[in-house]
């Protein structure tokens, strides 16, 4: 594009992010330090995850439920390990109805405590298990460095909470939720090749026994951790008394897991795939898939475009009409490239006096040649059919390239701190271990998460051969 | 039933009601007085409700967003009126971060004044208007009396936040979210003949110019608020200085509408449609139309049953298949009674011996003959298609005779109290007045809307032969 509308991202990163959602109006600050308030078009974004996202938790049978966001304050207290995790980020509601509580109530910053406590009156014998629930909901954790999407003081997630017979069972779940749940809608929709494996003992979830993890290797070379998935043991059980009778009539613990995705998820995708010139929505996730842009309101462009999205939409296609002619045609496009809509097609009376329009994928960079195409006014249909499918493929292409370029293989705790000033470290995690973390974060890098060397998901950290992922993060 | 699980409407309804909430598994207390727990069948149905009415919204060309729950203190003040109708219910942070706050901060009971704050913000010329904005949130308003689903400290709403460049547009786009939105989904989907009208001036919103209400006479008789729908008129775009500069470059305040419908709704259907066994949901609506239950394991019964749950799934119907055979044929054909779901599909031995299940009717009593019908097995998709298209009509029918029954003409305030014992007095809006309204209140009789004489919604409350609904109300 001709302006320069945002910061580019190589002078300042950071500023190109909080650029770009606010000239794309994805979101702002709200009135209260460190609350977000999401418009219209990152909500539209976000709701598309949660439809994405939601469509797979039901596959895997979990049901949605919802539990009140205010928890007594003896509750958290159930759980030590837990409550420390969490306490300076509550939010304490002490006043109510005109008068103070008895009790306080917090606002939760995860539902754990309150699903615990009625999973146990829910479940009696072993035909109740497994219990697979699920929610949406808004959670509170008072944040000191704020920044929309990534970190945010409420912010919006689904939690799963679920309870099993056998640890093998529990162990399976957590899995599948990660491979079948998250790493599947974040490499198939949204088109990031995130890195999945188990968290170190010091980066887990308190109270987890383990934390299952997808990463993302995000346009600065930083990670941003994009879903997590714990297996919690019996360590909830035990404090909650989540009880069943087994088949031979004996009281047992149940083994029980939690995993979530939230918001943040949008922060990933902005800096997974934006560029100098605004945001690139991959089209499988795009609420807005396709704009027709009337260029001028002259030689029936305005019928010819409202008659391609007519075609379009019957075609399936996401589509929208740019019929804003009283706004200039430069300044108009500079906006949709912004809002990262994955294909333009252009309605201007010298293409339609020839016959055609000009289409224009996103996803090309503004010097690639097949970025704009000459298109048959009967062709437009098909053309854009391929045009979303090949801008998916290629989103995804250009993340895998950045990924491998980013992450390096090194074989001492110094090259991967050096790694990690562009990129990631991938190093045997024999070399690291706890002593190793320790150095790591005395520059501001961590282990990410821990694999197999093909990049699988190890079933114990003890496995041998296995390459921790170092880099900082968000 | 031959069990009697419930207690019978005619007995208690309150109790009925309370009963059929827990014995159906759609909600429970929540920890904090005042608040609940939706369980998995009741977060189905309100998740389903969510859908159709999110459709709706959206076909009126409104976009959802996400303001955050916490609202300072300070906002709050700016629309006095409307402050002073919430703040004895307020939920109120003061500690978070491990610290008290500078200034505490509300748990939002409706989001009206951060909305207003970045209305203001976003709007500038007549070009951004009309803005027409939703959101699904929860929001928090402290209740002394709290009933599961119909009043509860937190509950789920959408609360829709428009703003329009004249009075008529904001008249015209009220009614319109009250007719295409409210009621047609409450009367296509939920088989609930709402009455439609105005509040009085003493019922109306506090702030409002004029607020439009859907009412159902739900099984006791009495009415309950479904939904309603707000003009502000120029009172919050006052408060909050929601200006445009208009086509002549002046600077005009804006006219602002609100409406919503909460989680609410799910008490109306369970009241509405409910009978001694259970709940009775409408097809439409119904996350689960039909279950197959298999009777015993017996003569290949499962595998039928697991190819008709096969067959009815690829026609589109939402089917479940029940093969817990351990438990008794008569407590699980009990407990989808109770459940609501519209129809049953039962697979047994004899019948299949003949080549036939029995295909049983929840919307009708269980002594009307065709509540069960013998269907050969090759016919059964075709029946189930026509149980739910007649049990959806069949259920509303049996709602407008209800409300045929219970709604009673009434020519003066002495009639109209004694109607509202058992029902809905409608009487002439000329004889009530003010203090009619005085004298109603006095019984805990309440105007519940103003209609005209052929139930449509009048343009004013001075038109000329109005009716008022008077009724007790939940
Ligand atoms: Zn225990
Ligand atoms: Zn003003």
């Amino acid at each position: 594009m001709a302006q320069r509308v945002l910061t580019p991202q190589a002078e300042d990163f950071p500023r190109w992010y909080q650029d770009v959602v606010a000239k794309a109006e994805m979101a702002e600050n709200g009135p209260v330090r460190g609350t977000m308030v999401i418009r219209p078009y990152g909500y539209a974004i976000w709701e598309r995850m949660q439809r994405e996202v939601d469509d797979r938790i039901k596959a895997a049978g979990a049901q949605n439920v919802a539990f009140p966001m205010f928890i007594p304050e003896s509750y958290l207290q159930r759980e030590a390990e837990h409550v420390e995790g969490f306490s300076p980020e509550l939010a304490v509601v002490t006043h109510a109805g005109g008068k103070e509580l008895e009790e306080p109530v917090v606002v939760r910053p995860t539902s754990e405590t309150v699903f615990g406590e009625f999973m146990a009156k829910w479940i009696q014998g072993y035909r109740d298990l497994p219990l697979l629930l699920n929610q949406w909901a808004n959670v509170v954790r008072w944040e000191l460095r704020p920044r929309v999407f990534l970190r945010t003081t409420e912010f919006l997630w689904q939690e799963g909470h679920t309870a099993h017979a056998s640890e093998a069972d529990a162990t399976a779940y957590a899995l599948r939720i990660l491979h079948d749940v998250y790493r599947d809608f974040m490499v198939e929709v949204l088109g990031i090749p995130v890195l999945v494996g188990r968290k170190t003992a010091r980066e887990r979830f308190a109270g987890a026994i383990n934390t299952l993890t997808c990463e993302a290797i995000v346009g600065d070379g930083k990670a941003l951790q994009m879903g997590t998935s714990h297996e919690l043991g019996q360590n909830f059980s035990r404090a909650f008394d989540i009880l069943y009778l087994d088949a031979d009539g004996q009281q047992q613990h149940a083994w029980t897991t939690s995993w979530g995705v939230s918001t943040r998820m949008v922060g990933g995708l902005i800096m997974s795939h934006g560029d100098d010139d605004g945001l690139r929505i991959p089209p499988r996730l795009a609420p807005t898939q396709v704009v027709v842009v009337v260029v001028r309101d002259d030689a029936g462009c305005l019928e010819r475009g409202g008659a391609l999205v007519d075609e379009l939409r019957h075609a399936g296609v996401r589509v929208v009409l740019d019929d804003k002619v009283s706004v200039s045609f430069g300044r108009r496009a500079t906006d949709w490239e912004l809002k990262g809509v994955p294909v333009r097609v252009e309605v201007g009376p010298r293409d339609l006096a020839d016959g055609v329009v000009t289409l224009v994928r996103r996803d090309l960079a503004s010097d690639n040649p097949s970025r704009k195409q000459t298109v048959g006014l009967d062709q437009v249909a098909a053309a854009v059919a391929t045009a979303l499918e090949d801008g998916q493929a290629s989103l995804r292409r250009q993340a895998e390239e950045h990924l491998a370029a980013r992450l390096v293989d090194v074989e001492d705790l110094d090259s991967a701190v050096e790694a990690a000033a562009t990129g990631a470290a991938r190093i045997p995690w024999a070399l690291v271990g706890d002593a190793g973390e320790d150095r790591l974060a005395a520059e501001g890098v961590t282990v990410r998460c821990i694999q197999r060397p093909d990049g699988t998901v190890p079933a114990s950290a003890d496995e041998p051969d296995l390459v921790a992922v170092a880099a900082r993060a968000y």
